[in-house]
């Protein structure tokens, strides 16, 4: 007679496969597959994700948690075994908070608000959007109201995204660091011209520059029998299994940067998938633990890592040998600083690290506002512009360039923003940390070795894949919580000396 | 309140994404799938197939499919609603017949069986996977006493491929054209010199291949906006919907037919999967009839068009241009009769259109006699010996060469072979009617033209899907039922004048 445990290891085993399944749908959608695919791929993907919901928010899955927490409750609570219980138990009474109708409402309306928002966009025009956008505020407070919170209704937005965040806290940090990064971005936009990225922006052939970003990878331990990458249009990272991750980039011949870093960026979030610990394999553990955790380890490896002045010491010879031509009149120095211009423009996937934060706290910033009621949704593009103006100096010319950019609130996601900047913080919090353990780390990177570090994400963070939240693991590792003292002495060290401020 | 047809599709339909869902799976493992997946992706088949399976058997499936036949009794029986019952129900009382422990020893068995037929050929020894075919065999015979017969066993295992057909019509029908085609193996290996094939494996670049298979399928009317073609070790025809078809093939750069006739094959499946009625999507009627009227498909577009004199009159001076330094010393006629090369050979993958036949009808007189206990498992490769002598003239030297040669019985598949040689037969019965309706298709095809063929194809056979059997579409289309008249009428033709005998 199996255990509760593990009747309740085969059920959520089966669920993961079905979610496994509906991402490998995803990633074949947008990489493989004819458009005449459409219609029935996203029949086949909304029938997964309702089989796999009914499985899990089915009252025996309650049933079976309760019953293997009885069995298990002498296990240390730190086991996999115990923080696979409690963990199925949040996400359990998180998804049964929700009542059907208010899910089914939000697949509805948003269905249809990303087509809306499509063509808004195309025509900068927010009026059509405004009231789809009004709808998505509306339900996303209902959906707040149904998850509960303590202090916030964005509390329980944030929460879905980031476990165990506070707003409070997210607030406090963001308003902490915001005069400095607006000071250093006011020093160096007046120093505008001491860097020029004209060399980014020079013909590379294509699959050169895919060569050259497999090469890097190979180096920071991307393992391609457990992976691959392919094309796609907008970059991303899945997986099917800690044995079967995959990531994508996309290569333009006349800009060096989208398939450079971006190969770099979406290695990053695959290391993590690929280095969590094999006992967590077809259950819910199996996955980051938050998104701001997984952007951390993407930041990392492309910013930290991949435009530092050690990994273009070893690096630059070799991209200069791939590229002689384009690259005769560049120096090791001069690459370095293209690398890291620094500008303030319009659209945050195209943002430097300085002025990355500040798009990400505008966006938090009206987002709450929305959510509270106290801006309404017509005035959103006016206040939008009124904070590219505060934060950066600059104004967006038309709504495309402003509030219509990003696909994330036409897609219901309200508290998924701030995420991006918290992976900033955590990245840099986790670099101090890892420098202090590996003293010689950036010696070791101007070899191009890049072991150590990985076996130190690995032990200290990989393996635990969703064990532990966010919160838990920067106590863990830091033995403190949110800090964003190291972001700022790293910003401010690494500018300054690029721009000779 | 939805009718309990609605309800009925509603259902069908979630069966359909799961098991395409499943295809989509298969198909990844096939082309990108990185090594490290191979577990997991096990893992998640057997989900999707046990869930679609649990769906599908449910009692209230059965429920809904006599409620909706309730309400629909005024309908045309030829009617797509209709057929959909009709076919719904066929279906679900034989899923029902099967016992649960008797899938799972037959899943269990075959998981084994395949890795003991792989060992087993690689070194040439029947013994150890004799255990595992004498299993398989009695698992067989029990599922064929599970679904039920009206007079041999052998009957219930053909009708899981080929619906409706029997036994004896198979076996009379094979045994009327063996000592024909006997005889054609025989006067053509007295004049084995006449067609040297040696032009085919020469050296080809591979990306020219590719190329010149898709302009040829281009032509044909494959829909690349509803379906792509990959590379696989082994070639096969996928679906995840009528709007995505997927083809791969292998390319091989000492030898051109591989890509070029294997394109051509796969192709003809993926143009039956491209023809279903849109409106059976989603419905266990966007399938193939049967097996054998797949393969009819595939057989007509490789071989009746694909290797016929007016397909390479249009066709040679193209090949000839892609590649001038192979082809120089070649014509039309040299060429063509390479490409229609008659040897007698041990493996059926690489036979020809004239012994393929009988490579086929050894398997299905040996099946036939192992599931009445006619001939003993241990004495299998001896009579596979006599058979390939009878037949051919020939002895494989080693087991490899014989009877462990295919994958079929180690994958539990008992009825399946004589599919491969009832398409041949079809496509025969179909392509004398094609003929007779479009009188001037063999001048169409030397201008390289083939829409009237498809647009024959898509009226009288595609669009139909699964709503009829291939005994009825044979009954409709030809007014009979299998007749090898055609078949023998055509090699007899065809390889008389290649080897002017």
């Amino acid at each position: 007679m199996a255990t509760s445990l593990d009747q309740l290891k085969t059920r959520l085993g089966e669920i993961h496969d079905l979610r496994r399944a509906n991402a490998l749908i995803g990633w074949d959608q947008q990489t493989y597959m004819p458009v005449g695919g459409s219609a029935a791929r996203a029949e086949q993907s909304a029938t997964l994700q309702k089989i796999s919901h009914e499985l899990f928010t089915a009252d025996e899955t309650g049933r079976l948690i309760d019953a293997a927490a009885h069995e298990t409750d002498k296990l240390d609570p730190d086991s996999d075994d115990a923080r696979l219980i409690s963990v199925t138990r949040r996400d359990y009474h998180k998804s049964r908070k929700v009542p059907a109708d208010l899910v089914a409402e939000i697949a509805r309306v948003t269905g249809q608000a990303v087509d809306v928002w499509t063509q808004a966009r195309a025509k900068s025009d927010w009026k059509p959007f405004e009231p789809y956008l009004q709808k998505i505020v509306d339900l996303n407070r209902k959906l707040a109201d149904a998850l509960g919170y303590a202090e916030k209704p964005y509390d329980a937005l944030l929460d879905q995204f980031e476990p165990d965040m506070k707003t409070s806290e997210v607030k406090a940090v963001f308003d902490s660091i915001k005069p400095d990064l607006i000071e250093l971005v006011r020093q160096i936009s007046a120093k505008a011209g001491a860097v020029n990225d004209e060399v980014l922006h020079r013909e590379y052939d294509e699959q050169a520059q895919w060569n050259f970003g497999l090469d890097v990878i190979k180096r920071y331990g991307f393992d391609f029998d457990r992976g691959r990458q392919d094309r796609s249009v907008h970059p991303f990272t899945t997986s099917f299994s800690i044995g079967d991750v995959r990531i994508t980039t996309r290569v333009d011949r006349n800009f060096i940067s989208p398939a450079l870093f971006g190969t770099l960026h979406e290695c990053g979030h695959a290391l993590y998938e690929q280095g969590f610990n094999q006992e967590l394999e077809r259950t819910p553990l199996a996955d980051g633990a938050s998104l701001g955790m997984h952007e951390s380890q993407s930041r990392m490896w492309e910013n930290l890592v991949g435009r530092s002045r050690p990994f273009w010491q070893f690096f630059f010879p070799k991209l200069q040998a791939a590229f002689p031509t384009q690259l005769a009149d560049q120096t090791l120095d001069s690459f370095y600083k293209a690398a890291n211009k620094v500008s303030p423009s319009f659209i945050r996937v195209e943002a430097d690290e300085v002025t990355y934060g500040l798009h990400i706290m505008l966006r938090f910033e009206l987002e709450n506002e929305m959510i509270e009621g106290r801006l309404k949704i017509a005035d959103v593009p006016e206040a939008w512009n009124a904070k590219m103006q505060d934060f950066m100096g600059i104004t967006p010319p038309t709504t495309a360039l402003g509030a219509l950019q990003d696909i994330h609130w036409s897609g219901g996601m309200i508290g998924y923003f701030p995420t991006y900047q918290l992976g900033n913080l955590i990245s840099l919090q986790l670099w101090d940390k890892i420098n202090a353990d590996i003293p010689d780390l950036t010696e070791q990177i101007t070899r191009g070795e890049f072991g150590a570090l990985l076996t130190w994400l690995r032990t200290n963070l990989h393996q635990h894949g969703r064990k532990f939240t966010s919160v838990e693991l920067l106590q863990r590792i830091t033995g403190g919580g949110l800090n964003p003292a190291p972001y700022l002495k790293y910003l401010k060290a690494k500018f300054g000396e690029v721009y000779g401020l």
